[in-house]
């Protein structure tokens, strides 16, 4: 990997986000922001998709969500964050490369099964079909080399990089095949999911100590564990997931005495809550100083955007030549 | 109908227009343009839903499309040509539209169901199956009330009301309903088949003198006439077609004679050829004017296209406002 690559990453804007996005992709942002320019995707178009019914959580959570990345330490130097909905290039691709992609390639991808089954449709909505199409459209108009995703999205890169390849077989060499970094999961605090907003299992980045104290005393453990010195099974606690992602270092000491039955469930998760406040002090603390500037997130959001648009005309330009369709040029 | 009424009509660009353009919508455009704002759409991205493969087709016809338009007498000043994938924002209302329509409702268009049999499409593109949205993009981007189409449009026209509909339910009455008027349809030159450029039965604008009195002579006529004095059936000849549609005047009098054997269809046929050739003579001194001057049929597409835009921005404004999503208004 060179200086040249460049990373794609982002989120629907449908709420807050958890500890659940800092592991999978927020956590591996922060690297990636130091070795290549990096544009996050505030995806509110995609978000539309399902909740086209409610577009207020979207304008409810565009700016928490911004406010998340800045937390985290994502730094609008090195992250250029930007508005879906206000690159138009996006949406002119989608409609160009939806002319190459057969409907039954939609309905065999994999994901929108499954997504689709989840969300009980019966009949697809055709947008709701076609957002790997869209899809390839965010990550193709910045010609982004770099896509970390979780394991479910990667059907949609595959279609992404056949996209490029027709298109580029089809008229000009313009479109850059991405490839996928995949990113680790957590389960949520129920055990057994993954830790999302939907599921209300979720620990929000911006939960004060207390919260998060609260929270983890609540939730599930090996649930045959009666006793405090009954062995227990850290493969089925969500509470020993926590500390994979949490404390890594202090992983193998903790398996080992929950097997043994040497450490009660309430002493392991105050390691748990210690090592989860440790991470989020510094965020609490960036998300105080953010919190009051709301103007200055906004203004983040705007040049991010412009820049982005800069980036989408340049691609739209060889785009529309490379089609032919370049008729005044 | 007042004057606040605003057409929007187009064509397809896939190749120069013929006389089956004229009868169908030239003329009746010539008609709108001096009673109403009339946008016609040089529909190049949806000539490319079918021609992705082979562009060049597009960039090759779209001077003689505009040529055509001007050479029949479409104003510049009374109708507004503009480039529709010039339009981006007819590309973002296409996304928005896609999150609403399910995909059962496109696959039971009765046209696309039709064109896609005649194109032999087994596994429909998708842009193909969701052209019936973009149209509903192109009708809504200026708020058209009336759209001028042939028959088989009439499902799109009920498409796009539906979408309409649906979207001022959702959101706020921001869009406008449009209304279907029914052209006229013309046979083509080997009767029984629509004229049409792709039947290879079309007689097109830019004809000659010669050329039209060949294309005719060599048309089919009532093909169970043998004998000058046989009786013949007008309603089986393309040519008493032609009669109805540029000489209705003397239509009756052709019908009288055909099935009395009064008429040979020789002399039928010449009095078609002088029809069509005195419509066509005004036809092709205004060519003979604007084919000199391609610049300034650039500058009437360009400053269409921006004018369009324009109208369209202000739609734009309009619909995230309505949908919630002008996050920096
Ligand atoms: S000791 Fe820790 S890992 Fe083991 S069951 Fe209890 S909470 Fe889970
Ligand atoms: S007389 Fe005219 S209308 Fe009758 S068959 Fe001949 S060409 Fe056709």
């Amino acid at each position: 990997m060179s200086k040249q690559e460049r990373v794609l990453t982002g989120d629907r804007i449908t709420g807050k986000l958890h500890l659940g996005h800092y592991v999978g992709s927020l956590k591996n942002r922060l690297l990636l922001q130091e070795q290549y320019e990096t544009y996050i995707l505030l995806a509110d178009v995609q978000a539309l998709t399902t909740h086209f019914e409610n577009p207020k959580i979207i304008s409810d959570n565009l700016r928490n969500v911004a406010l998340d990345y800045l937390s985290v330490g994502l730094h609008p130097e090195k992250s250029t964050m930007f508005v879906q909905s206000m690159i138009p290039e996006i949406a002119e691709l989608t409609v160009y490369y939806s002319m190459f992609v057969t409907v039954n390639t939609l309905r065999h991808n994999p994901t929108i099964k499954t997504e689709a089954k989840q969300r009980g449709y019966k009949d697809m909505y055709y947008g709701f079909l076609g957002y790997p199409v869209s899809q390839a459209a965010d990550i193709t108009f910045c010609k982004a080399t770099l896509v970390p995703v979780g394991d479910d999205q990667i059907p949609h890169i595959e279609q992404t990089r056949k996209i490029v390849r027709r298109f580029n077989d089809l008229y000009a060499p313009v479109l850059v095949e991405p490839e996928a970094i995949v990113g680790d999961r957590l389960e949520g605090l129920d055990g057994g999911n993954k830790m999302s907003k939907s599921m209300g299992n979720a620990i929000f980045l911006d939960s004060s100590r207390d919260e998060v104290t609260a929270q983890i005393k609540r939730a599930k453990t090996d649930p045959n564990r009666i006793h405090k010195h009954d062995p227990g099974n850290p493969d089925i606690c969500p509470i020993y997931d926590y500390h994979s992602a949490f404390r890594p270092e202090g992983c193998d000491e903790i398996r080992q005495s929950c097997r043994a039955g040497t450490i009660g469930c309430s002493d392991c998760k105050g390691l748990a809550i210690r090592a989860i406040n440790e991470l989020l002090e510094p965020i609490r603390e960036r998300r105080a100083i953010y919190s009051g500037r709301p103007k200055d997130i906004d203004e983040i959001m705007i040049e991010g955007t412009r820049k982005a648009r800069r980036v989408a005309g340049e691609t739209m330009t060889e785009v529309r030549e490379a089609m032919g369709i370049n008729y005044f040029a």
